[in-house]
This record gives structure tokens, sequence and C-alpha cells, in this order.
């Protein structure tokens, strides 16, 4: 009951933040209304929706109107923001946090999801890092970017991290929902941490 | 069976449209007959596929060859007109009132079958617009363009109010083929209107 | 038996092929340790997992960890190479020649399982063609390139070349399994023999 209630606030977060992130991306690159709009829901509910079709799920955000509701929400907040401060907030801390509580929280429903179709051990890594990071690797498709999560410091990394506990704790024959738990704790705090430490990981070439 | 014979037709129209679109599109970024093909294909294709992925049926395109066939006419129609008027008429009245149409027909058949799935108010409109704008979308990335859907003037937003039609209609218990009729006129007016006004949505940040 | 033995030989032979060239590409960008990965395995799996998504199961590659293992391998070779020789290898015989029979054999395992799914002659041609170049395509859009199998010389055709011998062989009754043996060795002389003459299909229009 309790942990129902963490993940139901911990998405809300995350889909507030992922939305912000995506539209004030969108606002950035000079899209109209409608272009911020795509840009933010696809961010906070892509990843979500790319989880569900490769389990062949008629995706969640197309059934219940809910998460779409929430990111609507954090679309038009992102343009108020803009508006008001006329500045990016997307790589300060108060967008940072609520974003890093979304990618634990996604990895974790994707880890979950993951386990219920019985993948292997590689099925769980890349359904919870996709359900985490796709809709950001999506956003940035739309707008022509290398995807962020594929060449910047330690992000989609610590989507692993989690799932590899994850998966390492049910061997373990730990409760379904207590690894969950451990799961999104550990991406929360390995992602907090590598923010504060500008972790990064090795690259083999410069490109000039 | 009159309103069937419209669709068939209004969907062929637009196949044809949207092919030569995706086609000079192709021809004009300097890809080979293959690449050209591709694009015309997936543009007018694509919007109906990811619409099929969606909700877990095996595209229609590839299980029938009678879309397809259309497609590759309008491939083959596009490359004749350049190399005949070595002319762009991808911004002409000649093609812009057809893709209309396409765009007409396509929002209509992704609203009526997301009604049969029963997806929400919001899925509704996410998928009828997919099936009018996705091809467009898809064609645009394969090109490293920032979608035209996104970026330009009224286009998605025409689907957009023909969805919400649409639900509007069915809700107050219109008849489920009169809904889809009302859907696909109100898209091709307002797309037609905005062509001529050239109508645009805000845009709260310019790049330079 | 010696069928499948041969198939599953040319999958693994692919597979690091395709996984070496999809890294190169990431290393060349200046990607990242995880940003490299993704590619390798993307450009090794992303052709089938299509196929997989277009066909509504769930990917192969999910569900078993073999493949991801093969990818994985292919990766760290990648990384290898280029320390030890900091050398391009992506257009040389020694990575063309395997790359060559991944095509071969993922065209081939496109067009089986599309038969299989009872979809029309233009839906073999797709799947099987999206099977053998898909992976290509995707990590080309990650890296914003226009996809090199859109633009450059002769290798989706040797696909298209390979499905529709295959669908020919089945129309004239020949078995299923030499008709796939008959396949996979056309598409895999065609690249050959495209490689060795340099063959490249028409354009018509340069964009300079």
């Amino acid at each position: 009951m309790i942990t129902e209630n963490i993940f139901f606030i911990m998405n809300i977060i995350g889909l507030l933040a992922f939305a912000v992130v995506g539209s004030l991306k969108g606002i950035k690159k000079g899209l109209d209304l409608l272009g911020i709009t795509v840009l933010g829901i696809m961010t906070a509910l892509g990843g979500g929706i790319t989880r569900d079709l490769l389990v062949n799920t008629i995706p969640y955000a197309l059934m219940y109107p809910n998460d779409i509701i929430v990111s609507l929400i954090g679309v038009w907040l992102a343009i108020v923001v803009f508006k008001v401060f006329n500045e990016d907030i997307s790589n300060k801390y108060i967008i940072q946090i609520p974003d890093a509580i979304g990618l634990s929280a996604f990895t974790t429903t994707g880890a979950m999801i993951a386990f219920n179709f019985e993948v292997s051990f590689f099925g769980v890594i890349i359904l919870a890092t996709l359900t985490g990071v796709g809709g950001g690797i999506i956003s940035d498709i739309l707008l022509q970017k290398t995807p962020s999560a594929l060449t910047e410091d330690f992000y989609a990394s610590c989507s692993i991290i989690g799932a590899v506990s994850f998966y390492l704790c049910i061997l373990s024959n730990v409760n379904f929902e207590i690894s969950a738990v451990i799961c999104s704790i550990i991406v929360l705090m390995v992602r907090i941490v590598a923010i504060l430490c500008k972790w990064s990981l090795p690259k083999f070439y410069s490109e000039k």
C-alpha cells in the first residue's frame, strides 16, 4: 500500500519533470505551440510507450488519460516558467532532481513489467533503461540531436545499475516489491551522486 | 455504401499525394532510386503503420498489397514530374489540396480505429493525428529535418481539431459513420482555410 | 540440420560484423562507452527487433540472451581493434565481407518469418529488407546521418533482390528450406559483386 503510493507520487514527479525538460527543448528549438506540446508529451511518455510496444501491449498512455493530463500540466508549467523567467532551467537542480526521481520511477516500472513478461536478464536491463531514457532519446531524435543519453555523463548508466540490482535481488529471492524499492533507491542515489560529482563514462575518440 | 466509396477514393488520393511529397523530398536530398522509393512509401504508409503498431495489429500495408501499389505509383509520378518539369511542386496547390484530402482521410481512419480499440479521449486524438502526420514525421527524421508537422503552420492541428470533433460527435450519440464523415470534412475545411490564410501557431522563442 | 547449422554460423558472423560496424560509428562520433555499446547492439539487433515489432512478437533479443552476448563481443572487438590499430576498418574488406554475410543471413530470416505470418508479396520484401538493413538505419538516425542504406551504393537492393527470389521460389513450389538457402546465396553474391564493381543506383538530383 505505502509502496504503491510512493510510486504513484514518484511517477507524477517524473512525468512533470520530463515534460518540462522536453517542452523547454522544443521552446529553445523554436517549435510552435503544438510542437512544444508534442515534445513535452513524448519526453514524458515516450519511454513507457516504447516499453509497451516491445512487450506487445497497447500503451497505457493511450488507454487512460491520467499520464497525458499530468504531462500537459508539465508542458504548461514549462511555458509559464519560460515566459516569466525567460530562462532555461533544464540544467538547474530544481529540474535535475525531479528528473532523477522520474528516471528512478520509470526505470523501476520498466524493470517490473519486464520481469512479468519473463524476458531474459538483458531483456530486463533493456526494458528498464528504455523506459527511463527512451522519452529523452525520442525527443532528441525529433530535434536532430545525438541523444544526450548516449553522449553525456552518467544518466542511462544509472538505469542499467538499477536494473541489474533489481535482477540480482529477484535472483536472491528478495520479495518482488522490495526489489522494486531497492532498484528505485539505487537509481536515485547513483544519479544524484553522478550529478554532484559530474561523473562521466570513458570515450575513445574526440571528433576533432 | 456511399461513405465507403468516398473514403476509398479519399484514401487513394491521399496515398498518391503523400507518396509524391515524400519522393520529392528524397529526390531533392540526393537519394538514389531506392531511397526515393522508401521515402515515398514511408510518407504514404508510415502513419498507418505506426497506428497499427500502437494498437498491436500487424500493419495493413504488410498484409495487403493495394496501398503499396498506389504508393509506388505516387513515387513514379513524382520522378516523372520532376524529370519533365524539373520543379518542386510540393508547395503548390496542385499537391497541397490532394495532401489535405489525404490528411483528412488518414485522420478519420485513425480516429475510427482508435475508437474501436476503446482508447481514451487522448488516445483517439493521438492515434488520429499520428495516422495523419506520422508518415511525414518519419520521412523528415530519415532526412534529418525537424519534422515540419512540429514547426510549421497549421497542419497537425487540423487533425487534432478533426479528432476532437469526432469524439464529441460520438459522445453526442451521433451515428459512428456520420461522425467519421463530419471529422473528415472538418479536417479538410480547416486545412484548406489554413493554407489560404497562412495560419500558424504561436512560438515563444526564435533561435537567433 | 546442415542448413540450420549454416544459418546459426551466418547469424553469428553477421551479428559480430554489424556490432563492430555500429560501435565504430559510435566511437568516431565521440560517444561514451554506453553510447558505443548501444550503437553496436542496435546495429546488430535493430533490424530483427523492428521485424518482430511489425509482426507483433516480443523481440527474440529480449527473450533470449544469446544474440545480445554475441553483439557485446562485437562491441568489445571494435573497441580493441580501434585502440590497437587506431583505424577505421568499417570500409575494409575484412569487415565488408562479414557484413555481407550478416546482410544475407538477416534478410533470409526476415523473409522466412514474413512468410510464416502470411503477409503479402510486398510484406515479404519489406520485412526481409528491414531485418537486413533496419539496424544500420536506426544507428544512422541516432547519429543524425541520412541512413546510408538510402543514399549509398547497392546495399538494401541486395536484400530486395534476395526477398523477391525467395518469393518466386516459394511460388514455384520450391521447398521452403531450399528457398531460404537460395535467398541467402543470392543476397551474398549480389552484395559481393556490388562491392567489387562499386555498383550504385541512379539519382535524379545533386544537392549542389
